[in-house]
């Protein structure tokens, strides 16, 4: 977009997101990340959108593991949700990362279907090409920003009943814990705490754990899970085998 | 609510809809649908809302065929989905209808899980209760409106891919089939016309059928679907087995 309109590299915050500074875009406010979003991505069609980051997928690697971002994730995920599948439960990815982002690879990497992610999205506008054929633009109107209160707000949204389980590892999924739990039976809740820096990353900053500006697992957070008996899982201490590399 | 403020009896819309004049009421547009409902629905629970609404299905009964709304429902409707479900797709109703609404009724009423139903939907507030425990209220914020463009637009937004086949009965599903038939490969595109006042109604006003102010199945429209080979159904000629009480 820079290439077309010079200007924009003065002004923020693209003027960060340009500098590489990756400390400074990670401080950058919601409002400010969905300016991005709205400028970079409105006018284009789904269609070319999925193209774009099936594009991005095949080709980028993770700066620290040196693998595709579809390769990094976690063998214990994988297996609870082949666990709930295996006994007639429903799988849903629930994220604040772009709905029509995540569908793109949900299902070749986490066994999860496109109508099966909720996430944080945007409007699209029905029209016609040239031709007649219709397709679907992306539009600069946030429906759902699916963190905190959206979680359960875009679950009623999407799925229209209450979970019977929900995994979580951040203060972003609070609300979506709290409304599972507030259902009628059985429910489980359950929290996983980044604490393994050498198979993966250590942050909280709750028990101690480093601070970090994505994720934030706050000891707030840390102390309600216990009082209402949240189970939050030790990446360190409760997953035997964590990834990929492990299984050789 | 009149009871609570005497004034709105005297204020249009609401004036038009406590006359109980039903060709009036038909004639209102879809914004002064839309103040009736956020009038009427914000601020109730997500909860009591599903309570309102069952209470409502178990009393109320239509007018003509003095049954309840839920035993009006077509048979070969019902068939054409278990075949499509026995054949491994994944069923869904795209409505014009509120889909908090439609879901209260249509895993009973048509095997469709509540997360199956994609509806004209209004934002929802997480909050609490005062004794802690959360809940959703429903917001006068119109998120999606189903109908015409809106049903492709919701489609991508609840569903995030491409339906095989669409089946409708009005002009307000011509995107949606549009939409359906710009995929690759086989795609399966029906209308039903309402022609039969004997066992239902006759409206259109399609091949000279009546006018109608609900669900209009434009000429127009009829030119379009047999111009691009989408099965014309005629519910007098092509539908043998119509409903619940030729089953006796």
């Amino acid at each position: 977009m820079v290439e077309k309109d010079q200007k924009l590299s003065n002004v923020e915050p693209f003027k960060t997101v340009l500098s590489g500074n990756r400390e400074a875009i990670a401080k950058l406010s919601l409002h400010e990340l969905e300016r991005i979003l709205f400028a970079t991505l409105t006018g284009m069609s789904v269609d070319d959108f999925q193209a774009e980051v099936k594009k991005w997928l095949a080709s980028a690697k993770d700066g620290r593991w040196k693998r595709p971002y579809t390769d990094l994730i976690y063998q214990p995920m994988l297996e609870v949700m082949q666990y709930l599948r295996s006994n007639g439960f429903r799988t849903y990815i629930v994220t604040g990362g772009g709905q029509d982002f995540v569908r793109v690879y949900s299902e070749r990497v986490y066994g999860i279907p496109p109508e099966q992610v909720v996430g944080t999205a945007t409007g699209t506008r029905y029209g016609y090409q040239k031709d007649g054929s219709p397709f679907l633009t992306k539009e600069p109107k946030l429906l759902l920003n699916d963190d905190n209160a959206g979680k359960p707000e875009g679950i009623h949204l999407m799925i229209g009943r209450r979970p019977y389980a929900a995994f979580g590892n951040s203060t972003g999924d609070r609300e979506m814990l709290e409304y599972t739990g507030a259902g009628d039976g059985a429910r489980l809740m359950m929290l996983v705490l980044h604490d393994d820096a050498q198979r993966e990353y250590a942050y909280g900053p709750a028990q101690g754990l480093p601070e970090t500006q994505v994720g934030t697992f706050s000891q707030e957070f840390y102390d309600e899970a216990r009082k209402k008996n949240w189970t939050v899982l030790s990446m360190k201490n409760d997953w035997k085998l964590f990834a990929f590399d492990e299984k050789g």
